[in-house]
């Protein structure tokens, strides 16, 4: 965490529709880490179920429960420091695969909506002129930007980086596909990020990305002209089927949805502090 | 999680005192799991530090500052779902060591306040006639129980388990270090657990311990005369030195300290639910 | 390791040609682990480069070098005491989705060459009237083993289980794909492993698939009529993606390939041992 | 592995004697990594018995297996290449305890062996003058060379750091204990390194360890008067609690032994490549 943070309260409230019980792997809860603090947060569902929790490969919470057959409630809401401003570094320089941490070299894999290894051409050809590193990826989330429609309804749980491309158009999700699919097929690692972003518009769960670049994590956005910090993340992974919201086993319809970003409010002062220790602590 | 659960209100406010600005780590985040769900968490310091977090070998969730020069406030609370009743099982046999989880065998060795390497004599002395398994560790964790003295003062942070054998006195984790140390010599996996205990007098951040027999972790505590149920897990580690709840790398004093667990109150109902979504989900 | 075992003298001998000094992650190390145990092995290139080793995210071996420019020689060899049959459980269950260990859930997810979210009624249909659990993985299996072509040629690099579903021709790769995606269809976690299969004609490295079920993986192979033993695990992964015997950050091409796996010559007697230990051990 | 490197073959011939079946964990099979390349390995033991390998939680390589009652015999080779000279930097500072990654955490912590807690002052006597960081560990080192004896029978393997210092002597497992001791009481990560050694006399299987200043890990080792490179590592832990050659889990004696270290001979030149693949690769 920076000196410097923005404290967002981000939170969802959805509810599905399960016409037998359904088995789900949700990943609503952020973590704490390196780039945002958790400083509360709440997580209820309605009917209560059994619910257990476990961290993914990729270091991120999943919590596994049951549905019951009809409807239920998840409503999960957070207050997080995160960071104002997105670092941004023009000039940070292509790091070469051989340097690469190990952790970092299976986000250059192809991976279900990332075909990168059928995108090199379209890659070279989009970033050409471009710096080898940050000033590259760039260009292709700039391209994108620019190029593809966002426009909803354009695409499917099964669009891949391709058939958007195809399109022309497609959701946060479809541009970051096609950003990291691109960026990988310049040998440049790149992963997903679901979470939120303060601001959007309309207000929703939001996808996003980063790339491994002069020896770390940059977050970029193809669906913003302009970075933007007040990101709070809560997951990470190759694409959208590592980093699904809820993965459902069996039929599951979403009937209703709300999410929220807003400034947090100064925090309820503590109460007071209790007497000092008696004895030697 | 069972389906049958306690919910407790857990909580711990602690003023510490550095005279220099001093770095530590801290596990006051309970993480949920297996054993235990969150529902609700607040963590707050004041003065607010930029705070990292991280996840240590045995899944511990570690909050990292630097606290600094004069007095600073931690304030962590927690709404948990937890298990009401202990597992009791005195027939669950030992399990071969050849047949242990790789991940149970760290908790054979000797560690730092736990010298089972020097305790095999005693614990077999004290497990005679006990059937090898959970029957033992009941032995040895009855055996502390009635013979060791709970007396705060007895002992200090470098008491190992053969000092407190020595003394006959000790506080809750040096219970524990007994128990694990005898426990591990007898080739049965054991860990050290902290956390909150229902109805604990006087109220207090407690330790107790777990052993691996029958093919799982049961949990056992050697401060109480029956088993307890109504525990919130903070940490799992070898012994004290790995599941401090401050670590501190430099002088830092605890000024003031309180700690609550309580039946948790219903949950606030949730507001109205959003309305339908008007397309397919 | 079962007490009854094969032990395989296993081998390849690969060149590779690289315009320009090209990075590359090679997976051509057998780990021990549960399911074989490596007696010995050489792992030698020429010519000699710095190489480094990691454990990426499934626990396989990663070699990590920089092809120089020209031909490089890799040569790896290796002796594994292995299972001589395959374990075949007809009867073992379908295990629930929320029963699976988190370490599995990974396996249901749809990846770059497994569709699974495309192939579900394809897959409801080949495993009709079968019992949930190993009974529909082997009729997936046995279905692809009897309709899809063994045929060299007729897929590519970028070639999916759909695609080879509609060509109705693959090679070993392929076969892999196509039963692991229906699989993960079925929510039956799969994943693919690459390595060794003693008596394969023609020989050369192998792909097949593991499924979860009846509380454990086991070994499935598309590409064979019945089930073999003989095998010697590489590597293991969600398809081949994650296991490519070799990964490039550039241009290369393999020029010459040779594979051997051989029923191992009895070992070398030890060399007598040394003169017992004066004083107490 | 640096681009200049020195090639050992190393080995060990153990014999143990169990008067009953005794489960062991074994760490003997170097593993590749960052520092070191394995080019060649045999591991045989007689006689032979099911075994199987997993990872701990400090990336060791751990055999285990069942040694019945009688005479067992373990041999182990390998050809590593490895550094030749240590890497010596006397002006590497000081690394912030909250700037340190987080797996180093661990090595700040005290051990069974190694009680940093007790010895503060000693450490802060023994490296006063010098500067933060590498200087403190190198002061801590050679006092330990020069006023430690090395005498054999001196310890047994219940004696910690402490005890080692009150007796002024003590073998290499002890060097390294009173080193790590007093390194982690001035807040400097320290770890204990088990392997083999070129050039030591009487050859044995050897302890040293490493310290973190500077950003990266060093290695230090108390029994040398000079910086000796020529090392192959077999396990990292926090002390030889951890990295055990052999940890039994019963009695177990060992009756003969035999430790080599030699420099490779060059290796037998592969045999002729197999002729180029007749289509593209």
């Amino acid at each position: 965490m920076p000196a410097t943070s923005l404290k967002l309260h981000v939170g969802c409230d959805i509810t599905v529709r399960a016409a037998a019980d359904c088995p789900i792997v949700a990943m609503l809860r952020p973590a704490s880490g390196l780039a945002q603090w958790l400083s509360s947060e709440t997580y209820a569902f309605d009917p209560w179920v059994p619910t257990t929790e476990h961290v993914d490969s990729y270091g991120n919470l999943c919590q596994r429960m049951v549905v019951p057959q009809g409807d239920m409630r998840l409503w999960v809401e957070a207050t997080v420091e995160t960071e104002p401003e997105l670092a941004v570094e023009p000039a940070a320089p292509f790091t070469l695969v051989q340097d690469l941490p190990g952790a970092a070299l299976q986000y250059l894999l192809p991976s279900r909506y990332c075909p990168s290894d059928r995108l090199l051409p379209r890659a070279q050809q989009i970033a050409a002129g471009a710096a080898p590193g940050y000033a590259q990826v760039e260009a292709i989330r700039a391209w994108i930007q620019r190029n593809v429609e966002y426009r909803y309804g354009s695409s499917d749980v099964s669009t891949d980086a391709a058939g958007t491309l195809d399109a022309g158009a497609g959701v946060c999700r479809d541009f970051a596909h096609v950003a990291i699919a691109l960026t990988r097929a310049l040998s440049i690692p790149a992963r997903m990020v679901v979470g939120y972003l303060h601001g959007l518009d309309p207000m929703d769960l939001h996808a996003w990305f980063e790339a491994y670049v002069g020896n770390r994590w940059y977050t970029f956005d193809a669906t913003q002209r302009l970075p933007r910090g007040g990101r709070v993340v809560l997951a990470y992974g190759r694409d959208a089927a590592d980093v699904a919201f809820i993965s459902n086993y069996g039929p599951l319809q979403t009937v209703a949805m709300r999410v929220w970003v807003e400034i947090a409010p100064p925090p309820r002062p503590l109460p007071p502090a209790p007497p000092p220790l008696a004895g030697p602590g």
